[in-house]
């Protein structure tokens, strides 16, 4: 079948279903509405068409020196968040579910021993990369870009053999996607309830495309196909279906550019079209978004990665904690008092005075203090309930006085420690770190990575992970991460 | 980690998501919003629950046999299209994509012989279903009720050993899921973009938790995954995508249940709450269709069958066409003219008046005419490129006339015939069979299935498959008809 029979077929088979027999009494107007919609035609810009031909050919040495470096950055936190949080509940259910449905165990699961066939594969990585909510962020989306991406890629990787370089080529191809198909209709589609990650996800992850060799034609049908299989709701916020998103985006997007390989079709105009993704699922589609600058200006250069294992309201306290431990090595059982000047929506969101719990402890900034202050670390260690428990946190936390403050911003903090000697210890942070304004240093995310990891796998194998995620871009074979994030 | 514990995780992190640290300067509304909308609660219904309720508690006895018959011919019908279009470039392309990373070969691809996983069955059998517009078709709604639903039930059934009475219970409880949230959401959620099968099929899919024996509590979770993953956009009709639809909605509302078995967890408030799918997904939102009189009305009672292989708008005259030629034995050389009357849509759909082609034959009201008066068959073999090209039906066809009259119904046509001889035939068609004032009859649907299977089965194959049907609710095991109905 012609692509214009297909069309002829549309034109027709839109109007004839709804113009039923018995329709046409009950709902005329939308009868005649749906009718007409098969014929009308748009004047938006081809911005499917325009992102496939970016998907098919964008040329990997245009990548500047500075988006390549985050794209590394980027995979490595997204390995050590998909390692930390693969012994998890939700990513253990999924495999249970899922382990006597699976296809040739051809790609592994991070962090664990078992291998699965990659959209199998794609699916649990990316929930066990979301679950801990300590992945990346492009904060002018809330999307969370690395864990649809990354979790199809690596999958396809394994079945399907890769450099490097064309690996990390799509993957800057795949997040630059996300983001600018989220640019077009944040907020009004976050608002309306869509979990972005998972809705926009989809069609970063059929960037998978590219390490197929799709043309632009059939990159087309793949981001088309990916357009019909949005994933995602807010209401799913506390719940495993949270971190399922990303994890059925890299999945669905993946499916997608398979069955575009194997000449599978989709509407051309599946995004800006009538009765396409923008207008279901959007009050605002900015197209110009999209397609802007496409290949020249790079939204993942604007990624930010979490350093700690707790909402985002307590980083600024935590970076003054740990500051101050560094510079002072302040023992605790000299502390006589603590005050923390904060941004007003730390208490809302973290006021916890006496958390019982690892889980409760990450909302209660009186821990975050005191166990940061102890340790000098933020990570996942700092929160469980050994640490919760502790004897010694316990005391510290109970000496703490967090003051809001209305000058306070909202990656700020203003920390004054009094000694029993009568000393005084200050710190202010005026940009926390993992702002968009103080990013996370290479040495931090090393430290994360290790965080997670912990446990996970041997010391050893963590360093040479590591190691493989640095030197991704000259890497004959990409696949080597997953094999050696397995444990 | 306890739901409560999941619950306070949720009213921390959703907020905490958003104050993200370079955030709160660029929308510092949003991130209230999304941070108040945490703790607001619903005073809807607990249609999530209610759904729930139904689907692991509905008693097979309190079904009608008037509801019990129609689920059956659903069944048959569902069966007869699945395997008439198996050989599609559709199926044939998803098979190809599909082949080498589906698991344990358990379920059988309808009209072919390879088997698949059940996900992956699932996802085929309902594309085949849906890819000659030939399917069931639920008026109020326009949804394809039997796609989503079946094809994931009987793939299941070659997995999970179950009874023929259970199996149509659970088809029983799928229809009236996805039929009843269509009725919620329609037509807003239709006028949107969406394809109304593929987005509520996957509620009608989670059903298979019914098969598995879930309880009330885990089918909340089935819904609640379910409805993270709605499948189609009306942007797709004229592609493969079209039919993917259903397919997908199979898998995906399958994959729902086989989580929720393992305990995986959704919001418990996934359709109605705050950020949910009625919010997301439409801008009605009439709960009230969902919960009256559920379990005691039944929406699948109201299903109908497609008896002719092309736009239903044409169904009255060829209906008409049929009659003349059972009734005289119509010898097209005989015939001097035929004047039809039909509905205004009749010739904007259908106007072509020399189709070159079996796809381009499906929107010529004067082939579909002239087929049915000489063959007495309007069936996939009445719109074949040779149907097309064939002399007789080329002369016959130019000798109709099709005038528009504002007073002919949808359903309805008025056909006269002038015979060589002088004498007029005369037909009125006051409700085209296949509409709902006049339903297609038992043995028209077994003429039907024959037409579908012909070519692809062999004949005592297909009948052996059709009394499996007729006889399923008393069927040991259902999965039968998934092995009897293999090519």
């Amino acid at each position: 079948m012609t692509e214009k029979n297909r069309r002829q077929l549309f034109q027709s088979t839109a109007g004839v279903l709804v113009a039923g027999l018995g329709l046409t009494t009950t709902a005329p107007a939308t009868s005649a509405e749906v009718f007409s919609s098969s014929q009308k035609t748009s004047s938006v810009e081809p911005v499917t068409k325009i992102l496939a031909q970016y998907a098919a050919k964008a040329n990997v040495d245009q990548i500047p020196a500075s988006v390549k470096k985050e794209a590394t950055r980027t995979l490595m936190n997204w390995v050590g968040c998909a390692v930390g949080g693969s012994r998890q509940e939700a990513p253990n259910r999924a495999v249970k579910a899922l382990q006597e449905l699976s296809g040739p165990a051809k790609a592994n699961l991070l962090g664990r021993s078992e291998k699965f066939d990659i959209l199998n594969a794609a699916l649990i990585n990316g929930i066990s990369s979301h679950v801990l909510d300590y992945d990346d962020t492009h904060l002018k989306t809330i999307i969370h870009p690395a864990g649809p991406v990354a979790s199809a890629l690596l999958a396809l990787a394994q079945h399907h053999p890769t450099t490097g370089r064309e690996f990390m080529n799509a993957l800057v191809i795949g997040c630059e996607i996300e983001c600018r198909i989220g640019n077009a209709v944040y907020p009004d589609h976050y608002a309306k309830g869509w979990h972005i990650t998972g809705t926009t996800g989809v069609f970063g992850a059929a960037a998978a495309g590219r390490l197929l060799g799709l043309d632009e034609a059939r990159m087309v049908h793949a981001i088309g196909i990916a357009a019909s299989q949005p994933v995602g709701l807010k209401v799913q916020f506390g719940s495993d279906t949270k971190s399922f998103h990303p994890g059925k985006a890299a999945q669905n997007g993946l499916l997608s550019a398979l069955l575009a390989e194997k000449g599978f079709t989709a509407s051309t105009v599946a995004l800006e079209g009538f009765d396409g993704w923008g207008q279901a699922a959007s009050t605002k589609q900015d197209w110009n978004e999209v397609t802007s600058e496409l290949g020249q200006r790079y939204e993942l250069g604007l990624n930010t990665y979490k350093p700690f294992a707790c909402g985002i309201v307590a980083h600024p306290s935590i970076d003054a904690a740990i500051e101050l431990h560094n510079k002072y090595h302040v023992m605790p059982d000299q502390v006589d008092a603590i005050e923390v000047k904060v941004h007003p929506l730390v208490l809302n969101l973290m006021g916890k005075t006496e958390p019982k719990t690892g889980l409760e402890s990450k909302f209660s900034i009186y821990h975050a203090i005191a166990i940061s202050l102890i340790t000098g670390r933020g990570g996942e260690q700092a929160f469980t309930d050994s640490a919760a428990q502790n004897a010694q946190v316990i005391n510290l936390r109970s000496k703490i006085k967090v003051m809001v403050d209305p000058a306070i911003k909202a990656d700020q903090a203003d920390m004054r420690i009094v000694q029993k000697n009568g000393e005084v210890l200050h710190q202010f942070i005026e940009h926390a770190v993992g702002s968009q304004n103080h990013p996370m240093s290479d040495a931090q995310l090393e430290d994360k990575f290790n965080g997670l990891t912990e446990g996970i796998l041997k010391p050893e194998q963590s360093k040479q992970l590591i190691n493989l995620c640095w030197r991704v871009w000259e890497l004959d074979n990409p696949a080597l991460i997953a094999t050696h994030a397995a444990a």
